[in-house]
């Protein structure tokens, strides 16, 4: 039980590292909801800077979280030495975006030597604390050497 | 003749028109390159608030630019009181977006009354200005009414 | 309760009956498993003329077996003078699909007025009666009018 | 320019003898209109056990000749110990196939040395011998060992 703990929390710490260094996720306010190896959980609130023109969470913003979430989710299914790159990212938009926040909940779904998937649900939050599924993606990622640094 | 030109200039200031409004598009730096009735070419420059843990174009902002350039493709092909809304969006990575500038070239591939599909080279620019296909997109919309505002 | 039963047994009847119609479904020996609105589950058996090169089943027949299953949970879940059209499919292959049956199981996602989604995942049965997912697809499809014959 | 005739002529016998294998390929009645490195179009005639309801080619044999041409495309783009598996495919469906043969023209895009992409171009051939384009198809695929049989 501790060896699981102490690795759900390794893994927690990986994903909020890179989530948080400088670059487009911390730009955009991408918060680490959950992690444990093969699952990650993602979120982040609603900025003028992140609509499309009615108001809803633009499209390139849901990727961009479907991915890194996805990308999460695999990367932490994946021996410690590799990381995921994404192949190829599939939105699948069900329903405008319009809330007061985004959670993507990405899911390891198939995780090989070379090739990995994942399935991501995305969810609206309404002000009301409604939520609601605006989006499901898919990704294929490849594993390569993590960077050294 | 002239009537075409009409035509095509109108078709650029409305795609100008929606990529400067506040939101996603404008507050990472889309710019409008070209535009005509179904076919609209974006540029956007390298942020450091634009990049993954790499220092390559991140996903989600590659992903953003196809959506927003295959949209305007969409909309300039569609009667005037007609917008496009994503229905779902696929994005092939070809390489990694290591470079100093994101170029989408799209293309509206059918245009139907109540669906269109379109499809998106997306280059990267290197700083000796060469310039590379980093990934392709293709997306489906439906048309629906204009939004007055 | 009796109106539930019944109105899942004309859903089923209405996909056994598009399903068993002469062409592709029939001819690769599609068998309807479950049916009711917004769900619809299928099987089909291993045959030489479903394999590929290194006898699993092939690509092709595992995204038709994919696209018939999300275009009839589409559909039940339609106004029953409404029948879905794909608009398009991704089908994302996690395993070789080694074994003596395939199972598609689908399920509606979203369905609006016009366009709908529905999200599949394709099972392997294998010989010692093991089942292992070998593919998820995802699915767009438009509604219209059900042709009369 | 001898070499590189004799290699598009290997190239091509490659292909032939991969399509004209028992089993899916050659069921469907697949035919290898022409094959080089990283391009390939292959073409099959109207049955009525290849067609949907309202008698046009079903979408699952529109994404097996698309997944065999891309395949092939990338298999003939990479060295001659490898073959291509697909990762993931995803078709646009743009208007009914409806004629009496389809056209699959694919093209590598990207080939790495673990993962490549192709896309493909789907045309039917109505009665009066029009091309229409009838799909647009992406996909990923992995480089593995080329099976020795």
């Amino acid at each position: 039980m501790t060896s699981v703990v102490a690795q759900n929390s390794a893994v927690r710490a990986l994903v909020e590292r890179v989530t948080a260094r400088p670059g487009y996720t911390s730009a955009v306010g991408t918060r680490v909801i959950d992690a444990e190896p093969g699952r990650v959980e993602l979120a982040l609130e609603r900025r003028d800077d992140l609509l499309q023109f009615s108001g809803f969470f633009h499209g390139g913003v849901i990727a961009g979280l479907a991915d890194h979430a996805a990308g999460g989710a695999v990367t932490t299914a994946l021996p410690p030495d590799k990381i995921a790159l994404t192949i190829d990212l599939n939105v699948q938009f069900y329903a405008p975006a319009d809330g007061i926040r985004l959670i993507a909940k990405a899911q390891a779904r198939h995780v090989g030597s070379t090739v990995a998937h994942a399935a991501v649900d995305v969810l609206v939050v309404t002000a009301d604390g409604t939520e609601r599924q605006c989006a499901h993606a898919t990704a294929a990622f490849r594993a390569v050497e993590r960077p050294t640094s």
